[in-house]
C-alpha cells in the first residue's frame, strides 16, 4: 500500500484538514468532514454508503491497528493514505493522545423528502452545545429514531466534536440540517411532538400517542428551551414529570426519556424498534 | 459592604482558589469548592445548609447583578468579598466571558447511613466524564433520587465542570464518594439494580420493581459498563431495548432513561416524584 509522507505546514491538504477540523461553515461548503479515531473509521468502513477519500496517520503515532485499518479503507473505499510527521498530525487532531488514525468523509447527502417524511424523526431546535447534540443523534438511534432534523440556528452536526459524542450514530441517522420550522410542518407526515419543561400534558400518564403513524420530538435548547415558533407549530405538547424544586433537565436526558417513552409504547404494542 | 481588593499574584487566597478550582485532590482535602456564575451562586444562597465562605468578583467584569448578589451572600452567609484584578480573577475561573462571579463553599459533608440508606440512590460506577457526571446529578434530582453515591475509581463530583453540568442539583441530593461495591451492598437498605448494555430484563417489560422499597441505579462508565463487582453485587440486572447495530447509550442518556422509568412506575402506582 503506497503511503504518502507529509512533512511541510504549507501543503494544502493540511491546511484544508485543519480548517475542517476548526470550521463548521468551511466543513459544510466542502461537503467533507474529519473522524478521528479507530471505533468511528471502523463504523465508517462498514457503512458501503459513506464516502472515504484520505486516511490520515501519524508517522510516529499511529498503532499498528490504525495502519491495518487505513489498509483497508484504501481498499473498500479507495481512500488515499497519507503520514503526516507528529507535529502536522498534532495540528489537525482535536484529540490528545489519540491512535494517530483521521479519516476525511463525504458529508452524507440529506436525503430526499420521500425518504424522512413519513418516519419518526428527532427535531433539535436552536441546539447548540456539541456534546448534547452528539448525545442526541446517539440516542435517537438506539431508540430506533433515523431522522435527525436539526433547525438553521442549531450546532452544525458534522464537527469532530458531535462525531465524538455521537460515536458513529451519525452513520446510522439522515440528517437533514438547517430545515426551519415551517418547513418541518409543511413537509413532515406525521405528527410534531413538543417536549416542553414549562408545561404540557404528563408524559407518563398521556394515552399512547405513537399509535396514530409517525411522530417527530422536538427539542428546544438548554435554557430557552423550544421557540415560540416550534411552540406554535406542534400537534401536542408533553412534560416530563420532575421532582419539585428541580427546574429542568439536560436537554440529551430529557431526550432520551422521550424518545424511550415512545420506544417503549411501541414495543408494549408489538412494535420493534 | 466592604470588598477586599487582590491585585498580586503572590496571595494566598489566589493560590488557594487556582489550585481548588483546578485539583480535584486538594479541593477534597480542603473540603472546599468553587462555584462560577450567577446560577449556582443563586442556588447556594436559597440553600440555608450550604457555607460559603468567599465570595470572587472582578474588577473589571463582575455585572450589577453578580455584585448585587455578592452582597446577599456576604448578609445571608457572612462570606468575604473579594475583588480581583481581571488577570487575576481569569486565572482561576473556568469560563470565559463569565458574568464575574465565583464563590468558595463548603463541601457538603456525606450524611449518616440512617440518612440515606433507606431512599432510592444512584450509584456511579466508574463514571469518569465530568459533563456525565454532573448531568448524571441533575437527572437523579428531577427524578426525585436524592442520594448519589460514587466508586473510589470514579470522577470527583465537586469540581467546576460537574457542577457547571450539574446547574446547582449538587445541593439539592446527598453526596457519597468513594464507596466500593462490598460497602454499598452491606449498608444500602433497599435492592441494587443493574443497567447494563450486554444483557438482562427488558426495562420496559419488567414488572414494576419500584413497589418493594426503595432502588439504587448503578450505572457503569462508557466503554466498560459495570465492573464484574457491581454486577455480582446487584439484586436484579435490566437492559434498555436498543435499536440493532447501535451498541450502546450514554451514560447520562441510560441513567435518564432507568430513573425516569422508575419515576413513572411510581407515579402511576400515584406516589409523587
Amino acid at each position: 500500500m503506497t503511503h504518502l509522507l507529509i512533512e511541510s505546514d504549507a501543503n494544502p491538504r493540511v491546511k484544508r484538514w485543519k480548517r475542517l477540523a476548526a470550521d463548521a461553515r468551511f466543513l459544510r461548503r466542502e461537503g467533507a468532514l474529519l473522524i478521528e479515531g479507530i471505533h468511528l473509521a471502523e463504523v465508517v468502513l462498514e457503512h458501503p454508503d459513506v464516502k472515504v477519500s484520505a486516511v490520515i496517520l501519524s508517522a510516529g503515532r499511529s498503532t499498528n491497528e490504525a495502519a491495518g485499518l487505513a489498509d483497508k479503507l484504501a481498499s473498500a473505499k479507495g481512500a488515499k493514505v497519507y503520514v503526516l510527521s507528529d507535529r502536522l498530525y498534532d495540528g489537525i487532531s482535536p484529540v490528545e493522545n489519540g491512535v494517530g488514525i483521521m479519516c476525511e468523509v463525504a458529508i452524507p447527502q440529506a436525503p430526499a423528502d420521500e425518504a424522512w417524511t413519513h418516519q419518526d424523526a428527532l427535531y433539535l431546535d436552536g441546539v447548540q452545545d456539541s456534546g448534547n447534540a452528539g448525545t442526541l443523534i446517539r440516542s435517537a438511534a438506539a431508540a430506533g429514531v433515523r431522522v435527525v432534523i436539526t433547525s438553521p440556528g442549531a450546532a452544525c452536526l458534522w464537527t469532530p466534536k458531535v462525531l465524538r459524542a455521537g460515536m458513529g450514530a451519525h452513520f446510522s441517522v439522515m440528517i437533514i440540517e438547517g430545515c426551519p420550522v415551517r418547513q418541518l410542518r409543511e413537509r413532515y407526515a406525521g405528527r410534531l411532538l413538543a417536549a416542553d419543561a414549562r408545561g404540557g400534558e404528563n408524559l407518563f400518564l398521556a394515552p399512547d400517542y405513537t399509535a396514530q403513524g409517525p411522530v417527530c420530538w422536538m427539542m428546544g435548547a438548554e435554557g430557552p428551551g423550544l421557540s415560540d415558533e416550534a411552540l406554535a407549530a406542534t400537534d401536542e405538547r408533553y412534560w416530563i414529570p420532575i421532582a419539585e424544586g428541580v427546574e429542568s433537565l439536560n436537554v440529551a436526558a430529557a431526550a432520551a426519556v422521550c424518545l424511550f417513552d415512545s420506544s417503549r409504547r411501541r414495543l408494549l404494542r408489538g412494535v420493534e424498534p
